[in-house]
């Protein structure tokens, strides 16, 4: 049976290649899209980026109408502050995957603490883009059981 | 004369009845705004949800000039962070009662301390749906001033 | 049925009326006794006052004993301190509505985190002496479910 | 010789039995009494219950005055913020021990700081109700020295 | 004109001159108010002493109610942490002298943040029983202007 | 060689000249953008306001991959939470010179923390409308290096 | 029917009658053991000390797995810090007694937040040596649940 | 015997009566100065102003070397921030008056900490230029112990 | 190239299986030893459990010193307090991958906070006993790099 | 009509151009002075510099006295500890701008937060020495109002 | 006379010369050593080394039993977080001499707070590896007295 | 080649000897600079003490202008406080030693937290005025390097 996973990513994403590669690389979304789909196999992939909280928000509510079966979400600068996001997360009754690119912990202070930690399932950090595609196949393991 | 009051709901609120009805109850946002219109008499509601931050300042802007008599605001998850709603808010020269379906001293901290709160006339927490209609209820009381 | 509704008060609310009337306004305790038992209808209202921790901890008790069907408090300095006062609530079965005549939230910060609320259903802040009937409305409704 | 040991408390005991007896147990405080006097052999109990702050500090008084031997004293909701309590338990010359029914470090942050603890000589928490008997045991020890 | 000035002393001072002499000294109650009537001259004093916080309240009260010209107050345990005190000073349209026989400042950190003294029209501290006498000459002074 | 400056302008800051005039004074935003490019001689001037995050965030995007040569940014309300507004501006490698109408460190707390402060050349705060020009004419300069 | 109580003491306490005498006491730890093997009566005592934090999680591990009925714990200086002891003691099923010689709660700011506590059934201070008798009598009690 | 008392003044006093009138009032330092000398008797007075902190903390060594019986010092702005002054305070033998013309408990919260309380005998604050009278009979009340 | 990977485990990781199995699974750490292995293909997996903390700081020296190309690290209670261990972790060159089989971040307060997160390459928890297969192929990956 | 505006710097601005080039620039006091009497057209500059705290207030206060009509004030490291400095500048009737050379802002904490800011009719922070030619032809704009 | 001075090393300083040599230098721990007997002349020196907290504890037990006459230690990580080594140390009646190789006041903040420097003599910090000459100097010199 | 090394001493320095003894010894700051002379063998001393922090610093700005080639600093009161010295001594390019007599660390908090530190390069405390000695011999091997 075919599954289908959400993947959303927040503010400046769309940047993903030219913003700080120093720190985030230079594989751009789109290749990330690519290998989200690569890692699906047989399941769907719903890929989104927005910089707008609201939207972010009505996206994790598409996914809880449409069953979607799970969240990958990576909030960017979202994660440390907005409740709305977190809010729309807890009503979502399937896993929840949280993905950094880099391992916030290792940054300033106010990229540690993730609001959205606490209602994920499990968290991935610090992987590079790759850690899309090891999210991915997480969240089919995860859907497995 | 009849008087205007504009009714304002944050994000995810437009998930009521089916987001936690554990704590939020199963009125849905439809119902609550039927509430309103009946606890309103002949005085003019204007009802609204969104869920995005710049769309609720923007109503908010819209309730100033054409001079809403009173505001109704239930921010949702942005009452604990949003400055920009706390800035629209100060503009408006009515009086403001805040609104929230569930007791949010009740819930975890990060729920516990509203920006919202410091410029508001009132604060009413913890009646459920029916808190809309009592606010409603009060704000006539309080324009009749 | 004819339920019973305690209105519990407590320090210096005695001075209702006098006490700083730019915050508080004009009302007396006395006036506020008389909109309670208006607004009550059919259901009665036990009405009290005290300066005493100890005699505010009592009075929840025998609104326990006697199975009181809700109360209403305005417990004043000793919102924000009496661990007492909180105890004594846990024990009480029915619906509890915390009231105060100020936003609480708009003034100094020892004002602004109330221990009650922890326990409270609801919170009803800032409608002035009018508050008072508010509240028993709503505790009405509450007791009607 | 026969010594004297004066067992006070709190606000809410008087309610112990029928107050959160998932927590507190259903032993009452008669009950409780009468296992302190037991415990007591040929000592003497005095055994004091008020919801009143000032009560409690004349209690600590008259245990100076009359040179008990020995105060025990569970003051609930007191221990935590009640500066007059420790106020008079300081001008105690013997040996005090602070009893707790329930482990407080087990409870909400609000029950974890005792303020009674800096000025007793021992602390047991976390017995039941047995826990005075302990404490009368342990009292005649610490006088036996 | 003759004018009153209303000597208010809060729990634990019935002890003064037993209590820790080596903080407070050796100086009674009973001396102290007769020092103060000495100081008073031919003004009138109003000299109380209880453990009650709701008696202290209730002074308060009066004194704003028969007009009491000033108040000096040594809330002793009360001053850190009495909201219904510091609520009813508030009301307190004349002159305030908080007094405290040690110097507080010295002393461990929860004697540090008096609440009173927000209210306070001055503060005299650390003088022994012999502040009293001060506190009243001072009063009459800022009565005088 | 001209050059461009993009001037941005957050929340509530199409209110300018009708919101709380004792703070912000009487200046329209479409005067304040006359004034830019007064002050910009032979440069360009992109002016833009917007009450979302998201748009503001999009704007800074366009900035960098059009190469403005620097950003004058007012993020009003955002100033003091929006994460997804800093993460943007760090990938701008001209100047940054962050302005306030009004001096923020005047206000109440909520308002003295900027984010953006950390990734800014340069600050301009209190010099009321005027702090545009100044700050183009400033950016002129930090151009010209 | 024989239960099995495991004494299981932390760091430096097999100095215990040598270290700081003016805090602990003179008995020592051979002396603790046989006052503990004395107040068990028929049930059996698993007595050990060791400096090392591995050593403490090994023999509640052990302590979890033959079954061993109660445990008394003195974890010393590991109190205040030691995850790992919490965690192990998270995994045993019987009651778990805390105990200190000394009252912790009277000494420096770093001895007054135990970690243990929030896992613990009871807890038991300030007694001295003579603390471990009352504790094995209370788990036998306990125990006889 | 005549003794000797140092009336020693921080930073800014010396605009006493023109610095903030509606907080310190309009008696000038020279005015103040005469007043000390008035309360004094046959005491004699030494009397000294300073905008600099180095200079201050040499008076009180002069203070300490010809054996000053006493110091009465309103270290102004100094009160809050200077540790040299607490060091050079401490090697004083005689008793130490803390004078504020201001109840700085009643204002901003940086002036809510003295430093210098900590080794003051007593604390007068609050009582305006009088203050330095009341001061002064203090000091020589202490001084005939 | 065959390369080495150390799977380093911290305490009470051996009751894995048994320990609190509704928040860690019921899978042995024999079995998750077998997981690592068979995720390693070619590579080799050193793996190791202990309850010292300086055995596991002894273990990172030698994973340092034989040139073990990458470490996995389950540093369980340690995490959050071993200064040692964080020391050690910082001399080693290779990439360092923590893993968490619980989402920390949705547990009590101080499991929240790591201090190894600040010096590893990437982060995985809530996975749960698969999550040490997916650590061992990430590391793959980086180790490809 | 010719106005006289002071420009007053703290401690270590004597070394500028030497001091820490990479932060503060090559620029010397010598020629900001001179930047500023350019910048000052037809009006007057008082220009100074001191090492000690004691001299800076007193230049305010002259500055006071003599009605200079603004003050640039640079207090470098006095900015955030000097409460004397506070004081002074709360007692000048004009404007005052608040002049750093680097962005305060992105420095270590210790610089983060200015006392001076809450008197400051404005700040400028980040442009380098030419900062001070911008705050001179902002006062004069502030004057000519 | 002979005396004896134990120099005892915490987690990770066996690795001295390997580890992070830009901060602690290329001087192996063996070298360490023959330099505290060069310094120690006629003395004798005890140097420990161990990665377990727990063999620290019992060497600082050993040194007070046999009457070593003075303790030098560097407890690296342990510094920070460990009360059974503080413990330990009140145990010892001699001079404590606290070594760290590198200046800890400029590392990072877990770094800054040393638990050790409460009980120690005197604290020697930065001087790299000829920190331990002088020690054991100063340690004679203490000694001596 | 003779070196020059600059012994600074801050604020009641000049009392050594007389201030506190029990804390700062019997040595008289004159005794301690014969002291420096003779550890500096043929290194030349510049030994200076001021109360002022001004005059501190321009001690400073002259050792960075001559080429001091080491700093020895007691900045005594000022340690903890002065941003001035600490940014005065970032200027110097030699190495800095920071010398206190006690051990800060072991008195009240107001001592603990050096900001001179930050900068330091080794840091001496607790060895009385023999300090001084060692800390001339430490420079001296620094400036041998």
């Amino acid at each position: 049976m075919t599954r289908t996973i959400a993947v959303l990513n927040g503010p400046n994403l769309n940047r993903l290649g030219k913003r700080e590669p120093e720190i985030y690389g230079h594989t751009t979304l789109a290749e990330v899209e690519a290998m989200c789909r690569d890692a699906a196999g047989e399941d769907m992939i719903l890929f989104h980026q927005t910089n707008y909280e609201g939207q972010l928000v009505e996206w994790i509510h598409e996914a809880t109408d449409s069953a979607a079966d799970g969240i990958i979400i990576n909030p960017a600068g979202l994660t440390f502050t907005s409740i709305p996001v977190l809010d729309a997360l807890k009503m979502f009754p399937g896993p929840i995957i949280e993905l950094h690119i880099s391992n916030i912990h290792r940054r300033e202070p106010i990229y540690h603490r993730s609001l959205v930690s606490s209602v994920a399932t499990a968290v991935v950090a610090g992987l590079g883009a790759r850690g899309y595609s090891t999210a991915v196949r997480c969240m089919r393991d995860l859907l497995g059981d």
